[in-house]
C-alpha cells in the first residue's frame, strides 16, 4: 500500500475530505498521512507555499505531485530530483477561460462607460463585431490553447503566439522571436497566458508595448513577472495603452498605493482568474497515483530543462 | 426588370452603397428608387420610422423587406396586407450574442467590484464556475436560441424557454405557462430575448420576479415592454433582484431622471446589444428578393397572428 505525504498542511483543510474520495475512486488504495519518516513515502502531494524543502531523504518517493499549476518556485529546488508533476486541473482552465472571455468582452464591449455613467450618458456607439477585433493570447499552453479556442469559436480574430511552434484550427498561430512581434503589431487585445521563466520575464516592455493599436487593452491572468510594471505604466500614461486589467502581480496581495491601484486605466483583480478546485485537484492526484502504481506514464510531467 | 421601393429616407445614406452591391452581388437587376408610382413598386424596403404608413396603393407589391428585427411596431398597420418579412441579419445575431455573452460573465465574474473598487479592496472571492450557473433564456427565436446555445458552450447551466416547445443540444428546454415559472424558478441570471406581442409584454412581473435566486440579475436586450418596469424597481429595492442590465425601454432614449438612470442596481445600456450592419441587411434584402423573383419562398416571412 503506497504511502502517500500530504505535505502542504495549509491546504489540509481544503482537501482532507476531497482527497480520501478521490483516491477511493479512483480504486486507489493508500495511506494518506500528514507526516511520515521521509524514507518510507511514496509519494508527496505539494505546494510551494510547504515547509518541506530538502528532497534528499525522500529516497523512494516515485513523484511529487504540485497542488499548483506553477511551480517556477519549485523547479529552482537542486534537491527535488523526484518527478515532478504540475497540477491540470480541468476546472482551473474552465474558471481561466470565463475570465479571460469575460474580460475581453468587456473591453470590447466598452462596457466600463455604461457600468460608470455619472452623466447618464445615452450614447448610442455600436461596437466592431468580434470578427473585426484582433485579438492576441501570449502562451498556448493548456491556458492559453483553451483560451485563444474559445475566443475564436466567438469569432474574435485571434492570433497565438507560442516558444516553439504550434497549430490550431481557426487561430493564426506565430513563434519564436520575430513572431513575437509580428504577433503583437496590430493587435487590440493581448491577453498574457505564458509560463514564469528567464526567458518570459518582462515579455511585455516597452518595445513590445509599442506594437499593438493605440489605445490596445492588456490582460495579464498569467504572471506578474511577465510585464515590466514601469513600462506598462509608461504606456498607460501615453494612451498607447488604453488599459491594463491584471490578475497577478510581483508582489501580491497588491500593496496599498502601489500606482496599479491608483491609475484610473488600470482594473485590478485578486489572483481570481484561476483557482484550483480541491474537488477536481483531487481527481487528478488520485489519477497520477493510479496511473503510477499501475506502471502507466504520468500525466503532466515537468520538464526540468524548460522549467514547467 | 423589378421595381424596389426604399422607403426609409433616413436610412438612405447608411443603405446607399450597401444595396446597389449586393443586388449586383445576388444578380438581381433591378430599378431602386426612394420615390415611385405606388402602383408600379414591386418590393418596398421599410422601417417602422418610415413616413409610408398606407400601403392601400401598393397594389402590385410583391412584399414588404423590413430592415428592423422587430416588427410590432409594423404587424397592426391593417392596410398592410402584403406578405412581410423580418431583418433577420446574421451580423445583428453575432452583436446579440456578444452583448449577452458579455454581460452573463461581467455578472458572473462580480467584475464591478473590481471595475468600481476606490477602496482598492484586495479580496479572493473566487466565482463559481459557469456550469454551477443556473441561466435561463426567455425566447428561443433567432437570438434567444443563438445565446443560449453560445451560453451553453461556455457550461452554463441553461434553462430556455419558449412559447411552442423546443429542442435544442445542451439545453434543458420548457416551454407553456407552467413552462415559464419551471424555467424562471431558482435561476440567478435571467436573459429576455422574446419578441414584443400582447401575450409577452410584462413577462417579468411582480409574481414572476420573485421566482428567481435571491440576487438574481436580469439581463433584457429584448423589449422594453417585456418588463414591468415598476415591478423591477421594487424587486431591486428589495434585493430579490440583485441587478438589472438592460438595454431597451419602453421609450428611447431613456430620459433624463428616469429611475432607471438613478438606481444603484441597474446599469443602461443604450440600445447597442443589437445593431443592424447596412452591409449585411442589404445581403439578407437580396437574396429575398432574387428569391422571390427566381419563384422561390421568401425567408423570415412574419405569421400575422403570432404577430412576429
Amino acid at each position: 500500500m503506497p504511502k502517500i505525504l500530504f505535505a502542504a498542511p495549509d491546504l489540509w483543510d481544503e482537501y482532507r475530505d476531497a482527497l480520501p474520495l478521490a483516491l477511493h475512486q479512483a480504486g486507489v488504495v493508500a495511506d494518506l498521512v500528514l507526516e511520515a519518516d521521509p524514507e518510507t513515502v511514496d509519494y508527496i502531494i505539494y505546494a510551494p507555499s510547504a515547509p518541506l524543502q530538502d528532497f534528499t531523504p525522500y529516497t523512494r518517493t516515485k513523484a511529487v505531485l504540485s497542488l499548483w499549476a506553477g511551480v517556477e518556485r519549485i523547479v529552482g529546488n537542486a534537491t527535488l530530483t523526484q518527478p515532478l508533476c504540475r497540477m491540470v486541473d480541468p476546472s482551473l482552465t474552465e474558471g481561466m477561460v470565463e475570465w479571460v472571455v469575460g474580460h475581453t468582452l468587456r473591453h470590447h464591449l466598452g462596457m466600463d462607460a455604461h457600468i460608470v455613467n455619472p452623466a447618464h450618458r445615452w450614447e448610442q456607439i455600436v461596437p466592431p463585431l468580434a470578427r473585426e477585433r484582433p485579438v492576441t493570447v501570449l502562451g498556448l499552453g493548456e491556458l492559453g490553447r483553451a483560451c485563444a479556442q474559445v475566443l475564436a469559436a466567438l469569432n474574435f480574430a485571434v492570433t497565438g503566439w507560442s516558444r516553439t511552434p504550434k497549430t490550431l484550427a481557426g487561430i493564426r498561430c506565430l513563434s519564436g522571436e520575430g513572431g513575437l512581434r509580428q504577433a503583437l503589431t496590430g493587435a487590440q487585445i493581448v491577453v498574457t497566458l505564458l509560463p514564469r521563466t528567464t526567458q518570459t520575464e518582462n515579455t511585455l516592455n516597452a518595445e513590445t508595448l509599442a506594437l499593438p493599436a493605440r489605445g490596445a487593452v492588456v490582460l495579464n491572468p498569467g504572471r506578474g513577472a511577465l510585464i515590466d510594471d514601469a513600462a506598462l505604466l509608461a504606456a498607460l500614461d501615453t494612451g498607447q495603452i488604453g488599459h491594463a486589467t491584471l490578475d497577478v502581480f510581483r508582489v501580491e496581495p497588491l500593496f496599498a498605493g502601489h500606482p496599479y491601484w491608483q491609475h484610473p486605466r488600470v482594473t485590478v483583480t485578486p489572483h481570481i482568474a484561476a483557482d484550483t478546485r480541491a474537488s477536481s485537484a483531487a481527481r487528478v492526484i488520485a489519477e497520477n497515483v493510479r496511473r503510477h502504481e499501475a506502471g502507466e506514464a504520468l500525466l503532466h510531467l515537468v520538464d526540468r530543462a524548460r522549467g514547467y
